[in-house]
């Protein structure tokens, strides 16, 4: 059981991971903390948190665990300005996206990587954000991953791996560097990629007709890009190392099919396709 | 009333056209044709069609409508087998989502573009394929867009009209070329971008970790790329120039993307996200 946990950043992410444990009877109380009093006090009129606090020190004292589910870009301006609310005891973990950034950032921050951080990325979300838009069950049947640092003790994780559990999450533990890799490719790219096809399309001359002549097909493939402007910018210039990479090895490939369809080269592009339905067949099922 | 449609083609398309009208009780006989008597049988068996046929010029015999529901590259080689089983009543129209290639079909196979031919093109489909997946609302709220030639017969315009109309679909007319730039922008390049998105990730090392890891916003988006192989290849090769184009437009604002993400400009980043999602959130809502 936890019973003081401290939510930094009541949004998407934040709202529904203590709308799932308060479902679960795993925590006491939640303090709501964040820097914007309003967006809080939404937080409370609507049962996600216990308490409310805007100052970020206070917010921590006496937390079994704080959770910081702030955009990746706040993440070293939060971690400085907790620092002297925390206590030896609490577990301190995240929910960001891009995980070393948030591994720099607590370095930088607390001058050490502290024992009871534990780095942590919920393969979860919708392209909804705000605390309005959180459910209990965001978390069911999703993927947590954790990246422990060389410092995080094993009773830490521990904890961190028990509080997602109760949320109904498989919990799987991964490298920094290997977990910022495999996100740039499977979520940092493909949202990229919406938001630019988008605003191309967004610049043509013909761009009411050509939204209103979009089908089924391009309102699932442009979903994404309706997500959280800032979030988005945060975790592509937090991870942009693994994200450039990723970009350039796509370019690449586009530019083989952009030949291809020039070449008139109809084997190359069906060898192409077919190997891309059967991939996304065989693992992503619908 | 349609005494008698024959549909080259009884795939997702031809086979949800037939369950509509059938439904909507506007035609008495439809005929199923095609190569594979094997499919054919199986749409036979699932009430798709009431009489199935292998020779096309048989199979349009006595028909009041003839619908070519084929892949866009078997459209020539269709025109050319059912043109000695047309009457000079009979009505012609596809479905095809490249238009240009399709007037250009008819004038090679017809040696002109025939009064009773009137090319169009429904909104609507899954990344399913096959009869099977066929089903009567398919087309309801959904747009038809015609693209008559100079020399569609203003009856012939309306008779393709009306049956469309039986399906709930919103029938609009638009000139081949602008309707081949829109589908360009909205459908072609979307599929092409999502072909090769998964393609490259199914090339690369941690294959299996990348697609375990990704979450419902990469289901979304990458749906597309379960779509049939040869339908699409076959509308990127006839609709080529349209399609160069737009991807031409889209690389160069994703150079500029990766350009930002480079250079850490934030403010450019935010700027195309924000504009992103307004668009989307204007045009789509969901």
């Amino acid at each position: 059981m936890i019973k003081q946990l401290t939510i930094i950043g009541v949004g998407l992410i934040g709202g529904s991971l203590a709308r799932a444990l308060k479902r679960a009877g795993a925590v006491d109380e939640v303090v709501g903390a964040g820097r914007d009093a309003q967006h809080l006090q939404q937080a409370l009129s609507l049962g996600v948190v216990d308490r409310i606090e805007t100052d970020l020190a206070v917010a921590v004292q006496g937390a079994d665990i704080v959770v910081v589910a702030t955009p990746v870009g706040a993440t070293e301006t939060v971690f400085r300005s907790i620092a002297p609310g925390l206590s030896a005891d609490t577990i301190l973990t995240d929910v960001g996206s891009t995980k070393a950034s948030v591994v720099a950032a607590a370095q930088a921050a607390f001058g050490q990587l502290p024992e009871n951080f534990v780095p942590a990325h919920p393969i979860a979300g919708t392209e909804k954000s705000g605390v309005e838009a959180s459910f209990a069950e965001l978390f069911e049947g999703r993927r947590i991953i954790l990246t422990p640092t060389e410092n995080s003790a094993p009773q830490a994780i521990t904890r961190v791996r028990a509080m997602w559990e109760q949320t109904g999450a498989k919990v799987v533990e991964t490298g920094v560097e290997h977990h910022d890799d495999v996100l740039a490719a499977t979520s940092h790219l493909p949202h990229l990629l919406a938001f630019s096809l988008v605003d191309t399309l967004a610049q043509l001359d013909a761009k009411q007709e050509v939204f209103e002549y979009a089908a089924g097909g391009f309102r699932d493939f442009t979903r994404i890009a309706s997500s959280d402007p800032e979030v988005w910018h945060d975790i592509c210039l937090h991870n942009s190392s693994a994200l450039l990479k990723m970009l350039e090895r796509f370019e690449a490939d586009l530019d083989k099919l952009r030949q291809a369809i020039t070449d008139n080269d109809s084997d190359y592009l069906l060898q192409v396709f077919r190997r891309a339905k059967a991939a996304r067949d065989q693992f992503c099922g619908d």
